[in-house]
């Protein structure tokens, strides 16, 4: 970490500050240039707050030289990690299309919808039960009896279970479910993270609206920290001024967090661009940029929809991109 | 709520979809035009769920009519709600300068700043106890300790006292704090929202770094909603291209706040800015703005920051952002 | 265009709204619900400033509801345009690859690289002479001599040339250039766009850094509404938070461009993510997305760059993009 | 400037790259550490384009160290910049009011409003006469006779004048024009900038929607570089998600600016907020914030709006504005 002082800092409050890093355990190196100097820290710098030293009257800016999460860095763990879920292998090579309906809504929906999902490739169901939503007079989810519904789906389809967990207070009606998906509104939920990380579930972490790929690094970094290091990371679009589509997909992050770190990277180009034309060629583009599975919202539901966004909606139409995707992973091994 | 429906849609397709929502126990109104045909759905839309229907095939947009929040609307509560904060009022008039350290660290520093910051005029004090930090390696702040340090700092000096809760779980250590903050990225956790709306604590709620002024207003929504009236709204800075500063500190919220909602708004400076210089520039013009409160950090630890961001170190400091803000507020009066 | 407005207004309020309104040669429709008061549009509201009404006082907000883009509307142009650069077709199926370096720096150098790139199947030759530099002390580009250069290295290698055009006092410089191309800065120089409109030229018209979509299609009509047919579109990353990449690719621009318009669709990986290893991975998605062509850098100065990105520098890489993008057009077509 | 070298670089790539630095004239200084290699660039880099060595494969970022811009630097020229328009002075301790409509309509408007602001004690009259619109179809101002009127306003009521160029070519226009604006969307229009740094006109440069408070400055050095050293910056919001508001309004801008650069820094919270209801409070905001100045649309048009945004409509309202901003600015001084 390299921190620039401000022209015009004096002599004094710059000693203070070394002294005050020296205090903090870290060796500093002190460059003083014609305009410019900078104290170089050294040592075991994921504990300084940047922010913090970034506040300081004397100080230009901070500049972290090395990537603030381990355990999560390629560089420490170049090979692939491979998550297992249920017997379903994803990463280092592996991919695979989870899909599933937004909702649990009744069992012969699920079940239905895990029956057709399954026949067209997809290896992972997916379905809410805890429904995080931006109205509290919204329908919230079937809650405990959707957790239900998913395990029972999963066990008729022969398929694992990913369902999403709101709350730590809710994870032991989660210990039948194969993967547990933390929510975009609550990526930087740390309470919630630190109690993952002390499960052995693997957990679908999907990046928050307004959060960089640093930070989507170290919210996975807490849940390795606590010894769980079966986490997958799914893209999910990011928060921009457009407004035609929900969010703005970023799928140049997958080659980033590939080359950044060991962990499965998915994409979900449902929510990402929450409209129902749009999945099919964001499916088969981040197939071509080298995701490890894809996750796509099925509905079977022809009368209407129940939950948000209702694409892909026939076995046909998920059948068509499922073998779409497969031929383009072939095209880019 | 308008659904636009798009061009080139079936009679057939539209006619499900007013089954559809009219099943669902909304009135609809259609309207045919030359280019566009345009449904207009009465009744209670709160409950729909607007990217569900913009998700639709044949749906263009979706367009609002009547704000989805209820509870913290001013049209149906226009007098301004004043809350209480350990005798302490905030809203109608009422301006409170909350200041404090970031994180609590020691008896000696809370006992320090907190004589410090009343003597300068502030009436409420803050410091964190939980402390969310992006890195699991980080400071996480003296966890219930740090809550006792504030009860007896708060006693001290004669102020009531606000601090952070990240985790339900810990609701009962909170029962002697005077006012409980939601921080940023917990802004959109909906059970901790809905287990705050079961108590009576005022509530400091800020807003999520990527979130709209409407969605701070539904998350505030969620509160009341369980019978909480005593919620404070926080405008802190959303995230931008910009990096000088940390955030941008958005202060037209301010007054968009104030003319949506009878809650009070207030102002944080120091975590919006991250800059020690910048925080007395944006509380004079967060209160020309017509804040009903500023919260500022404040530290008195002169040898380095313990955490950040450090401005108006001193007492002196302080105490002339205290005194001009003051005058300005006479000038909007 | 339907205008909502505020609860609360005076019926001689809007009954004055309504008489402005009428004087623009508008017909309007007035829709008194509960709690919202709607005035509906109807007619040429194209010339209707929406920001202007968005700014009264008695308005809640604006909506258009049909789009403001006309020329460019695929609802009245349903058939996919195909613009001739010089021969070479692109969009209505035609798919091409253009290709080149930054900036034209030497005759020896954009000899070379046009040699290379047309035998690894690019088909439009790009390179710039006027570079829009962030610091005037910066490289500026060899100017006329730069355009000569292209030229003369587009003949040589029989390949159309694209390059940028600043000034429209530059024009009588481009009259051999092919197609003429307009940078993301420049988007909104409506002066310029008019100038291009009143020329035959093919233009590349690069979407602005924060510009929505919408933007980019009423740039285009200014060119279309001068009476230039020849417009292509190009997404090159807009501006976020996200700083690992230079600009955030968003690629569901293209698909969403596509329905929206019938003009041609393009993809800059190159410059979007300012990375030579995140080129393959983003041309290849864009090509899954459904682009009408795909606009890379190529260097072939071995010992350094002279302009950025300097991605697939080598022949046999860009041979090796360009093979697997026509493989991925065959999936998806 | 600094280079950080991926891990994994070969010392042949390293050399490579450091005799490319040495043969664009600057000298380098190696720092291999641990896990990192750091170049130091010492000398001219202000020629260096940032992300030309961003791009390449061996390294993983560049961190300019001093700010790129040099005539507009204060650490460089520490005395405040007094601007003189017409016989007006702004900054260095002077604060100007400057209003007047949106666009320029007709004679008998500009006059009415150039006589009521001057009475209400604004310094400096605007108004548009080019306007730059998204849409063709729009008004696109009086131009030439707009010019004209504006140029008679001034002289009738005794007030120098500042209206926007957008092209070039009208420049023999402005002849008589006291202060050019150059607008938000032509912040780098280089071209544009160079030829007004040839002039010794104040220039009015508005920040661009997603330019950066450095991009900002940079373009300011364009019109410094040629000479010309009446420059007057203007924030006037920048695009983020929030829809509330036409553009956020970042007024921590006017503080950072003051700190980098000699330059005066006014505010349009007009066009920032496209509602006639926050220009008042967030005038106010801006003069707390230390502005040199606010720029206020003023409209005496009491029938309806002809351009937006209409605030502060009659000139009691103006006049309330101006005397609280006048005490806001005896509050901070």
């Amino acid at each position: 970490m390299i921190a620039i002082v401000k022209h015009g800092a004096k002599k004094e409050q710059i000693d203070n500050l070394i002294d005050w890093f020296k205090k903090r355990g870290l060796e500093t190196h002190l460059s003083v240039g014609e305009f410019t100097t900078i104290i170089g820290l050294i040592g075991d710098t994921s504990r300084v707050d940047i922010e913090l030293i970034e506040g300081l009257d004397i100080i230009e800016s901070v500049k972290r030289i090395s990537e603030p999460f381990k355990s999560a860095n390629r560089k420490f763990h170049p090979d692939d990690t491979v998550v297992d879920i249920g017997g379903i292998k994803i990463g280092g090579g592996n991919f695979q299309l989870i899909a599933g309906p937004c909702s649990v809504e009744s069992e012969e929906q699920i079940l239905e919808v895990a029956r057709s999902v399954k026949a067209s490739g997809a290896t992972i169901l997916r379905g809410g039960a805890f429904k995080p939503r931006t109205s509290p007079y919204a329908f919230q989810g079937l809650q405990s009896e959707g957790i239900d519904l998913m395990v029972k789906a999963g066990k008729t389809a022969g398929m694992p279970i990913v369902t999403e967990i709101m709350n730590t207070n809710h994870l032991p009606l989660f210990e039948e479910v194969d993967a547990i998906q933390v929510g975009a509104r609550n990526m930087q939920n740390y309470e919630l993270l630190k109690e993952l990380g002390e499960t052995g579930k693997p957990i679908l972490l999907k990046r928050g609206l307004a959060n960089t790929i640093t930070e989507l690094l170290m919210s996975a970094e807490y849940i390795l920290a606590g010894g769980n290091k079966n986490v997958i990371l799914c893209e999910r679009g990011i928060r921009t001024f457009e407004t035609y589509t929900r969010n703005t997909l970023d799928l140049a992050a997958v080659p980033v967090l590939k080359e950044l770190t060991h962990l499965p990277v998915i994409v979900d180009p449902s929510h990402a661009t929450g409209s129902a034309k749009l999945v099919k060629p964001m499916a088969l583009a981040a197939a071509a940029a080298g995701a490890d599975g894809i996750m796509i919202e099925v509905h079977t539901d022809r009368a209407g929809p129940a939950c948000a966004p209702p694409p892909p909606r026939t076995p046909e139409q998920f059948d068509d991109v499922a073998d779409r995707v497969r031929r383009i992973r072939e095209v880019i091994s």
